[in-house]
C-alpha cells in the first residue's frame, strides 16, 4: 500500500505523520512551532524529509494560502505565513515527488473520501478558525479556478465597508464567521477590547443572556453566508469543520439555510475526518496523482 | 450541419428560430407573448414543433427556473411563470429529442462558444435585466450542482433582512443588481415610488446629480457582488448580459473588483452573443449531446 509524508503548514504549527492510502495516520504526529523565516520553515521540512522519505512514496503538503493548479506552490503572499513563503521550491526539498495543496483544500478532500461528506456529488467545506477557509467539491474534483485560487470565502456581508477583513478588503464573510469575528462582535457589543472568544462561549453555556446574543448574532451571520452558498452551488452537503465549529449548532443552522433556499435543500454536518484532516486530504490526493 | 430548433421561454415572452451548430440563427425570430395557462404555453411549443420539427435534429429549450440535471424538466417552481409549470413534459411535445437548459445558463454557454468567455477555463455569465441570473463554467462545464439548480445569484448583500427578493428570502444580490434593485434604490433614496429604472438613466446620461449618485450606488452593489464570486470561482472573467448591462461602466466595474481581491485578478466584459444568447446556448449544448 502506497505512503506519503505529510505536513500541515499553518501561521503557528507545522504538523508530519505518514499516512496511507486508506487515509490511515501511522506514524506519530511531529509537532514544530512554524519558523518565522524561510529557511526556518525549509529546515524543519528538510529534516523531516530526510528522516522519512526512503519509506514513502510521495511528499503531501497541506498548506495555508493557495496553491497553483500544478499542485507544486504556493501563489501569492498569505497573511500568517512569513513574506515570501510564495518563492520556497517545494519540490527541490526532496528526491520524491511533492504535491501541495490549499489545507481547507484539502480538508475537504478528506471529508469527501472518508469523512462526513463521503459519497456527495457536491459539497462545500468551510473551516470556521481563527480565520474562515474553504473548500469545494464539484462532481468528484476540488474547485479551483484560473489560477488554484478558487474557494475562498472573501464573499461580502455588507456592501458599505463596515469591518475591515485580514484580507485588507472589506466585510468579507471571514470576518463575520471565524473565532475572531465572534470576539469582534463581543468587543463592538460590549464596548470592551478584552473580551474574548472564550468568555462569548463560556457565557453561552451558562445561560448568560448578553454572550448568548452576541454567540446568536454570529451564528446568523454564519447560516446568512452559508444560505448564499448554497444557492450559488447546489450542494449535497456542506461541512463545518476548524475549532470553532464545535461551538455551532448545525440543526439550528440547516433549519435557518433550508427557510428560504432558491435551489433544494441541503444539509449542514460537522467534519468527522478529525484535526489532521488536512494532511489526510493531502495525502490522498498526492497519492492519487 | 446539424440544427435545433430552439425556443426560450421568459415570463412575458416565447422566442423561437432555428440554429445550426456554429451557432447561427438561420430563420425568423419568431415572437409569442407568453401565455397565462399551461395549455397555452404547450400549444404554443407544439405548433413550433409540428411546423419545424421534421427540418431539425433535435428541439432546444432555454427557460426560466432551474433545470434539472437530466435536462429535460424544470423543477420547482419560477415566481415569473404560471404555477405548475414544471409539470410539463416537454419531451412529449416532439417526436426528435428535447433538451432543456436554464436561460442564464444557456447564456453563459453561449458567450462560452461564441461571445466573450471564448478560451475561458472558468467563467461567470451575470444577466442583469429585471431580475438576475447566473451562469458559471468550470473547465468546460456547466456548473449544475446536485439537481441542477446551482449558480442562482441569492447571496446576501446584508444579514439582517433589510429588503425582500422576489425569492421570498432577503438582500439576495438579485434584489440590489438587478432593474428592479435600480428602482428601489431610488424610491427609497427620493422618496418617491414613481420613479422609474429609466429616470434614474436618464438622469445619469444628462448630469443630475442625485440619479448619478443612486446610479453609482447600485453600480457599487454589482461590484461588491461580483467581487465576492471572483474570491469564489477564481474565474477568467465575468461577462455581464441582460437588458441592465449596457448602462454599467465595465472598467470601473473592474477596477472596483480588482483592487482588494484575495484571488488574481479578473477580467469583466460585456456579453457579445447577442439578445438570443439563451436560445443559442441551449440550441449548441442540445447538439452536442
Amino acid at each position: 500500500m502506497k505512503k506519503a509524508l505529510a505536513f500541515d503548514i499553518g501561521g503557528t504549527k507545522i504538523y508530519s505523520t505518514i499516512i496511507n492510502e486508506d487515509g490511515e495516520i501511522i506514524s506519530e504526529i511531529d509537532k514544530f512551532s512554524t519558523p518565522k523565516t524561510l529557511d526556518g520553515i525549509k529546515d524543519v521540512l528538510k529534516k523531516q524529509i530526510l528522516k522519512y522519505e526512503d519509506k514513502v512514496d510521495c511528499i503531501a503538503i497541506a498548506t495555508a494560502g493557495a496553491v497553483n493548479n500544478e499542485n507544486t506552490a504556493v501563489i501569492g503572499s498569505t497573511g500568517n505565513l512569513v513574506k515570501g513563503y510564495f518563492t520556497i521550491d517545494f519540490q527541490k526539498l526532496s528526491s520524491k515527488k511533492v504535491f501541495l495543496e490549499n489545507d481547507a483544500n484539502a480538508a475537504a478532500w478528506a471529508e469527501y473520501k472518508i469523512g462526513s461528506s463521503r459519497g456527495s456529488k457536491v459539497s462545500v467545506l468551510l473551516t470556521l478558525g481563527t480565520g474562515v477557509g474553504g473548500g469545494i467539491i464539484i462532481n468528484d474534483k476540488l474547485l479551483k479556478g484560473k489560477s488554484g485560487a478558487a474557494g475562498e470565502m472573501h464573499f461580502k456581508m455588507y456592501p458599505d465597508k463596515r469591518r475591515k477583513c485580514t484580507c485588507g478588503s472589506y466585510d468579507c464573510f471571514e470576518i463575520y464567521a471565524s473565532g475572531t469575528a465572534l470576539k469582534l462582535d463581543a468587543e463592538e457589543t460590549l464596548n470592551d477590547k478584552s473580551v474574548t472568544t472564550y468568555d462569548v462561549i463560556e457565557g453561552l453555556k451558562s445561560g448568560d443572556k448578553k454572550m448568548t446574543e452576541i454567540f446568536n448574532r454570529w451564528q446568523n451571520d454564519i447560516t446568512v453566508g452559508i444560505k448564499g452558498l448554497v444557492n450559488l452551488f447546489d450542494p449535497d452537503c456542506v461541512v463545518l469543520s476548524g475549532s470553532m465549529a464545535q461551538f455551532v449548532n448545525t440543526k439550528k443552522i440547516e433549519e435557518g439555510v433550508n427557510e428560504d433556499l432558491v435551489v433544494p435543500p441541503t444539509s449542514i454536518r460537522l467534519a468527522t475526518a478529525g484535526n489532521y484532516s488536512g494532511m489526510i486530504g493531502a495525502a490522498l490526493l498526492a497519492m492519487q496523482k
